[in-house]
């Protein structure tokens, strides 16, 4: 295990240093299933493609479900399927970047296989980690799966619009991630109803034009 | 890989003899982060505690949170952490096992680490597996994360009582699970409303009593 942590590393760096000299801001979107990373993602282009030039590399078991609903959007999108694999790696994201122009593009956001636990343990050379988690699966998700959280710059608490249907408590969930990882950008999003996605795509934005 | 998923084998085919042997039932119960897995197995206990003697393994990544809330039930519960491993192993089920008077009860329930991916992958020499699918996760998840499903005597697909709140398509799902396992049991459960529960109760009852 340490052997292949080891070597991802280093393709890691590789992948790195090729998106800082072509300029690429790389996210790593992360999230259980069903934790609403496509559907974010899908709001976010509709808001950010008219103002950066964005791709996007779709991970995904066995299906390309998630990548043609992001080809809709008008953006490039690469598809890896992991042929049921828990988590990209950096060999998967060196290929797929064989397939695009990184010099003309400003943003490259990778999908990671909905998981939220074995994806945090695999760098990709991106620039920051992000993870979704829908309000749904419960307040004591960051202290249960502490590693996704501690190397995530931002937090998504997802589809916040049914927040009065669940006995999530926002405050203890913001508490406890802020435990974790004390400078964690944290925003309250809903995909259905809208709210938090103009504050989270300027985030977005400011550090995608660095 | 495939030497771990080797070696993973021949230990959970000597568990599943010692289960066997002393006659145990053992419900390998998964799903993803939040899907509802130990609200599920509370209300589980609640419901066949006096039924059936029934003892608890708790897979976790680092916490005993789950395992406290089990332990409020009245039933012997036995602590696994991973130490971030992604999914339980059936040497870890045979440790736990020598902490257990297998003789004394009929149904084990191992509760596996919040995962839709690795977990499914290693046989514990559990009698049956089941899976917790959320209807907040999305309708897409049985053909997107198939393995899983596949391997899977039973899917509950839960919180039922947020279908109103989301685009859940409950017969599309209904017809991937039946497409990838002609034979799966499906129940709709919520356990904030008690919806299925007693159904799902019986069928695991008789299931138990084999």
């Amino acid at each position: 295990m340490k052997n292949i942590l080891g070597a991802n590393d280093d393709l890691a760096a590789l992948n790195r240093k090729m998106f800082a000299d072509s300029g690429v801001v790389v996210m790593n979107l992360m999230g259980s299933p069903g934790s609403g990373k496509t559907t974010l993602l899908e709001q976010t282009l509709t808001r950010l493609a008219d103002k950066i030039r964005i791709a996007v590399i779709e991970g995904d078991l066995f299906t390309a479900k998630d990548a043609e609903r992001i080809e809709r959007a008008g953006v490039d999108v690469i598809q890896i399927n992991t042929a049921g694999g828990c988590h990209l790696d950096a060999a998967m994201i060196q290929k797929a970047c064989a397939s695009l122009d990184l010099a003309a593009i400003d943003l490259l956001i990778v999908e990671n296989v909905g998981n939220l636990v074995c994806p945090a343990e695999f760098d990709l050379g991106e620039t920051f980690k992000a993870v979704v988690l829908s309000i749904t699966e419960g307040d004591d998700k960051p202290l249960k799966y502490p590693l996704i959280f501690k190397e995530s710059a931002v937090t998504l608490l997802n589809k916040i619009d049914l927040l009065p249907f669940t006995n999530f408590d926002v405050k203890s969930a913001r508490n406890d991630l802020t435990t974790l990882h004390p400078s964690i950008k944290i925003f309250e999003t809903s995909c259905t109803l809208g709210t938090g996605l103009d504050a989270w795509c300027a985030w977005l934005l400011e550090r995608a034009a660095v």
